[in-house]
């Protein structure tokens, strides 16, 4: 039974950021609620590997909203444009940005917050590498604190939201060396922008450079399937 | 051509205050692109009210985003629990409150906002009669406008995210007045929380009352279709 820890929703795409967090807030005692978006992004093999994720730490529930963002377009993700390969460029937002998502996704994290009485949310954001995000900044997460606690019954009631970002100061190596120390498969990731059919990253994306590079650094192998590394 | 002029996202829900929102907007003189989100309400007449203001009102594009915020719950407007009767009750949050509702509606409002250049999204938002919504206050609001030029790319590169509410103020009858005098066709607007097959309004939910007070106030009859009253 779980029923006397405090509850946590976890943001879980898939990638290897989040389920190193769902890994460290279990660490932390948390029961977990996952919860992933299917937004249309251009490889469901993402999703399922949040699934695996989710049944594999021992998550209460995982639940997929569908949020089709491809309507609004606006990103690489979505959209019908070409995914940029090699190394991420520091300072630029790259053509791969959705607009507003962590904004999106953390606002249905607090919907169901409220709706279960769990007063932390954990996303994996990181302002290291990818500092090119304008939403992966700790002061935006702040300003979504501060908002969502404006926003709820919870809020407002004296039951504050905290967003907990613990790999926002981290670089890669440090978040793999970390996720490894608690158990984490990265096998059953997916970080790859732009996989082959059978899910293989390309390992040319800058998702895919910076993944590599991380584990280069912590000097290990990923054990991931790639199409070329 | 409408190119010229500035571009403003409104979230349209078929409700009154929305319908009216989209009238101020066009006022002011912008173009519009209009948002609805398919949140498993009760009634699907509110989005067909919603397309029929868009479309008469003369906006560029409509969109509908299917939401599903059922699987969440918490809130007599999307679960299976009774929507209360009677005049709303000061200072409570209603049964009828749905979960950061506002929260997840404007950033989904924002993220479109971004793809497509628009610095102003119009809400319908009312801190007056439903004090008890505390995603209706104008704190709410600023701390959202405030988050959301971090979120993005617009309110990082100079070209800020203005989040209007110009009925947050009003009154019923002052919104009616309002709406009346630029034409806002109310016979099509749905309010009510529970309304009978064939989109009658039931005349007793507190948003039916609310209503029909203020047309009473106004001195005038409500156009739309009603149960009893």
């Amino acid at each position: 039974m779980e029923s006397n820890k405090k509850l946590a929703i976890v943001l879980l795409s898939g990638g290897m950021d989040s389920a190193t967090v769902l890994a460290i807030a279990r660490q932390e005692g948390y029961a977990v609620c996952s919860l992933a978006i299917d937004y249309g992004q251009r490889h469901a093999l993402e999703l399922e590997q949040a699934a695996h994720q989710a049944r594999t730490q021992g998550v209460l529930r995982h639940l997929v909203i569908p949020l089709d963002l491809r309507a609004i377009g606006g990103s690489a993700l979505t959209d019908d444009l070409e995914v940029p390969k090699g190394e991420p460029r520091q300072g630029d937002i790259p053509a791969t940005y959705v607009p507003a998502r962590n904004a999106v996704f953390l606002s249905v994290a607090l919907a169901w917050a409220e709706a279960l009485g769990a007063q932390d949310i954990f996303v994996g954001a990181n302002q290291v590498d990818f500092s090119g995000y304008p939403d992966c900044r700790a002061e935006f997460l702040q300003a979504f604190e501060r908002m969502a606690n404006l926003a709820t019954r919870m809020g407002t009631e004296g039951r504050p939201i905290h967003i907990r970002a613990p790999l926002l100061d981290l670089g890669k190596a440090d978040i793999i060396r970390r996720g490894l120390a608690l158990g984490v498969d990265y096998a059953r990731t997916l970080t790859c922008y732009d996989p082959a059919p059978g899910g293989l990253a390309c390992g040319l994306c800058p998702a895919c450079r910076l993944r590599l590079r991380g584990f280069a650094e912590a000097g290990l192998t990923d054990p991931a399937p790639y199409a070329r590394r």
